[in-house]
């Protein structure tokens, strides 16, 4: 008791350390949280940043030399008229859930990833893969994952609102497509590059290879295909290992492709006019 | 000293409890800086998913009819001839840091907004804004926004190796294309819209409007324009207020539009072949 009496002063002041620490790791706590949301907010660039300055990424990109540029030249009315045939045949495109099982040319398609490879990259990184499947039993197993995961996204993870978003679409987890498809296309971001001398940061990466799928998309309307351009949620992981496909890989996009069903229908939705989705300053 | 003695082992269970919930808030901190991981690794479709989940975003959307679709068909060896074409028109595509200041006729920017304007999105949710900016003041105001923000990124927030990376491209936190480009396009992601009940969730809002940026390239290039595609990093709230654009609306890109200048050099890259780009199955 005696002892315990000396020693009460130390154990007080041990209690307030505690509660400072604890008070102060709680702040920590939020501190964090809220970070988590504003990069929810801001969007991913800052995640390459954070990387690169965690220094655990190496670069090694020699210096590029810098040689002249010149472009087509097209008169102001040959301009107007190319940029109207353009639209014409962009704003046909829509997105099809009913694709025939008739062969395309390869040759098409190859030309088509060509083109969706031309896009710009932070940095120059070109940081897509692009897995063309062609093979039947490959396209099932894909199509039984799919299918898996969907049905939990709908009946457990994605929330009344979502399914009732999607419900106009007439999206649920069957999807026949997935095998009726001459060729699915899975568009893998590479979230960091190997180098012999270790990892090479890509960045802003899920923004460069989805503006290569925008340029994927024209080229397939370009060539008379159709697709449908579909998010797998929760799919990639499994997708991936099914396709041998590295750690630095992460499924974004899965695009089946095709020629339409003969009965292909599509939603009746209207585009946003140009004074809409244009702002003039 | 007596009522101290008498209070020791309240005391201690007081230092007991306290040290728990000190031990346990530590880990919950942990736990929640994994979670900001995972988020950054795994991209954002989640971030729309926890939002719906969350249950403070309504959307009402009305059940939209299905009408038949068909599209233009052509012949193997067409298919075969455009899609060959539509990549030699792409793979011409370079960034430009270079541009002319001399006039582009608006209404080939009009159709090439509206041409991105028929990308896919999330929900159809179209979920982009495109601010043109012709005005000189305002490209000017904008430019001083960027080079501020630009040369504390460079000189602090990047880290060196991200800078290295950048030195073969000359980019730096001078940008004259800025003023001299006719047309300044800045891309915004709405994040969420506003509905007269209340917020709607936008699906996969970032990939969406990359897409739209894709095809809005490729409409560039067709008309033979050029331009670089640039994420301000940091610069976003700022150029937001001072373009007036509500707070849903975050910069995604930035895009100075023109002719190029006379003087033109790009750096000297080659692109991946096909085989370093796409994997058959």
């Amino acid at each position: 008791m005696v002892l315990f009496s000396s020693l009460t002063p130390v154990i007080i002041a041990l209690m307030c350390v505690c509660l400072a620490a604890l008070w102060s790791s709680k702040r920590k706590a939020r501190r964090d949280r809220k970070v988590g949301t504003e990069d929810r907010v801001n969007s991913k660039p800052w995640a390459d940043l954070r990387v690169d300055e965690a220094g655990s990424f190496l670069n090694d990109e020699p210096e590029v030399q810098h040689i002249p540029y010149s472009s087509q030249r097209y008169s102001e009315d040959e301009m107007i008229r190319r940029a109207n045939e353009f639209y014409q045949l962009m704003n046909a495109r829509r997105s099809v859930r009913f694709i025939s099982e008739e062969a395309v040319p390869r040759e098409v398609i190859d030309s088509i990833i060509r083109t969706a490879g031309t896009a710009p990259s932070g940095a120059h990184t070109e940081p897509w893969t692009f897995v063309v499947v062609q093979d039947p039993e490959t396209k099932h197993q894909i199509r039984e994952i799919i299918e898996e995961e969907e049905e939990v996204n709908y009946k457990k993870r994605m929330g009344k609102k979502w399914v009732s978003d999607l419900k106009q679409m007439r999206t649920h987890w069957i999807k026949p497509y997935l095998d009726t498809a001459p060729y699915l296309i899975l568009v893998f971001k590479q979230i960091y590059g190997i180098l012999p001398t270790g990892k090479k940061t890509h960045y802003y990466n899920e923004i460069s290879v989805s503006i290569s799928c925008g340029i994927l998309l024209a080229a397939l309307q370009n060539a008379g295909l159709v697709t449908v351009t579909t998010t797998p949620l929760n799919c990639g992981p499994r997708v991936r290992v099914l396709l041998g496909r590295p750690e630095n890989e992460k499924l974004l996009l899965l695009l089946p492709v095709g020629y339409p069903a003969k009965d292909a229908t599509v939603p009746d939705f209207k585009r946003k006019p140009l004074d809409e989705i244009m702002v003039s300053v």
